[in-house]
C-alpha cells in the first residue's frame, strides 16, 4: 500500500478526505496542527478520528503561539462573523499563508515517509473566497513542490489530493456517508466550546448545516443550546 | 520605507542578504528558525548580527522537535560529510522542504506585516545540487505564493529575492564587505562547537574558507584548532 499524508483538522471536509484517501488505498498519516487555534476541541476531535479511523500515525504539529496571525481564528480581538457570507470578498477568518504553511510541512514529512500523496480537504465552493483553496493555487503549489524536494527532482512526482475541491457540503456528506464517516465525530464550528458543541450561527455552522439539509441526511452536529 | 522579511540563519550567505535589503532601503524583519538543529551557536550568531545590523525585529519562530527530518543537519545518527563535495549528486546535509517550509512562515508573516518583499540567501552555485535553492524553485514559489495570498490575489505582488542565487562564495563575500559586513559575527559551519567556532573540515567550511581566499579577503572565521 502506498503512503499518504492526510491534513486533518478534525473538521467535516479533512474528514471526509481522510475517508477517501482509505478508499483509494493508501496508508493514511493524518498531520493536524496546534497553532494555538481558539478551537480546541476541533483537534480533540482530530484525535479521536484519527484513531477511530485508522491512521497509521497520528502527528500533532505545533507551531509557535502567534505564527499564524491576522486572522478571526488566531485573534480574539477579531469577532468572528455571523452574518450572512460575503459572496465575493476574503473573510476575516482568512488565515494568511495558513494553507502554504500547512502543506509546506506536509511535504517535509511526506518526504522523510517515503510518501508521494497529500490529502488536503479544501473547497473552491462553499468558501470560494479564501484563494487558497483554489484549483490554481492547488496547482501551483504542486509544481513548486516537485521542484523544491529531492524525491520530485529525482522523479517520483508529489500530488495534492484534492478530492473535494469541487464538491458542495452537500455532496461532500453524501461521499463521506457512502464511505461510513461518522460525522458527529468531527467539530467544524468556528467557535465551538470546550465539549465540541456549535454556536449554530458562524459562517461555518451555516455551510455545514445546510450541507446536512441538502443531501437529505440528519444533521448529527451537537449544538450549544 | 517598505518592509522585508529577511531569513537570517546567521551565516555568511543570509547576513550579506540582510546587508543587501538595508542597502536596497528596505526595513529588515529578521526571521530565524529553532528546529532543534545540530547548530545552537548559529542560532546565537543570527540573534546578535539581527541586533548589530539593526533589524526593526527579530523573530526566532520554533518548529516541533522533528519538524524537519532525515537530514545530516538535525539526524545525529547521519554523519556530517568531510570529505570533497560531490558535484552531482544531493548531499545528506539537505533537509526535506526546508526552504519551502522557512519561506512559508516567512509570507504568512510578511502579510500580516504589510510587507511584500522576501529574501532568502541561497546560492546556486557553489550547493548547486540543493533543489530548492534553484532560481527555478524560487519562481515557482513566488508565483505559488501570490495565489495563495489575499494581498497577492489583491494585486500587491510578492517578491522573493535571492540577490546572491547566482554569486559564489568569494562574490558573496566581495559584496558583503563592501556593504560593511563582519563577518567574524557569522556561523556556517555545520558541525560549529558551543562558542561559535568551525570545525575546518566539513562542506560549508571548505566553500566559506575557498570564498575568503579566492575573495583576497583576510578570513575572519574562529577555528576550533
Amino acid at each position: 500500500m502506498k503512503k499518504a499524508v492526510v491534513l486533518l483538522s478534525g473538521g467535516l471536509d479533512s474528514t471526509t478526505c481522510l475517508a477517501i484517501a482509505k478508499a483509494q488505498g493508501f496508508e493514511p498519516y493524518a498531520l493536524s496542527f496546534d497553532y494555538g487555534q481558539r478551537l480546541r476541541s476541533e483537534l480533540n476531535a482530530a484525535k479521536l478520528i484519527a484513531k477511530k479511523m485508522g491512521a497509521i500515525e497520528h502527528r500533532i504539529f505545533e507551531l509557535g503561539v502567534g505564527a499564524l496571525q491576522g486572522s478571526a481564528l488566531t485573534d480574539s480581538n477579531i469577532a468572528i462573523p455571523e452574518d450572512a457570507p460575503s459572496a465575493d470578498s476574503i473573510p476575516v477568518t482568512y488565515v494568511p499563508a495558513r494553507n502554504t504553511i500547512f502543506l509546506s510541512i506536509a511535504l517535509g514529512w511526506a518526504e522523510v515517509l517515503g510518501a508521494h500523496d497529500i490529502f488536503i480537504g479544501v473547497s473552491a465552493v462553499d468558501f470560494s473566497n479564501y484563494p487558497d483553496c483554489r484549483p490554481e493555487y492547488i496547482a501551483a503549489f504542486e509544481k513548486m513542490a516537485n521542484l523544491a524536494t529531492k524525491a520530485g527532482v529525482e522523479g517520483q512526482h508529489f500530488t495534492i489530493h484534492t478530492p473535494i475541491i469541487h464538491l458542495n457540503k452537500a455532496d461532500t456528506v453524501k461521499t463521506g456517508i457512502k464511505l461510513g464517516v461518522d460525522y458527529s465525530l468531527t467539530v467544524t464550528c468556528y467557535q465551538a466550546d470546550e465539549d465540541g458543541r456549535a454556536c449554530g450561527r458562524c459562517h461555518s455552522c451555516h455551510f455545514r448545516e445546510k450541507g446536512f439539509r441538502e443531501a437529505g441526511v440528519a444533521d448529527p452536529t451537537r449544538y450549544q443550546s
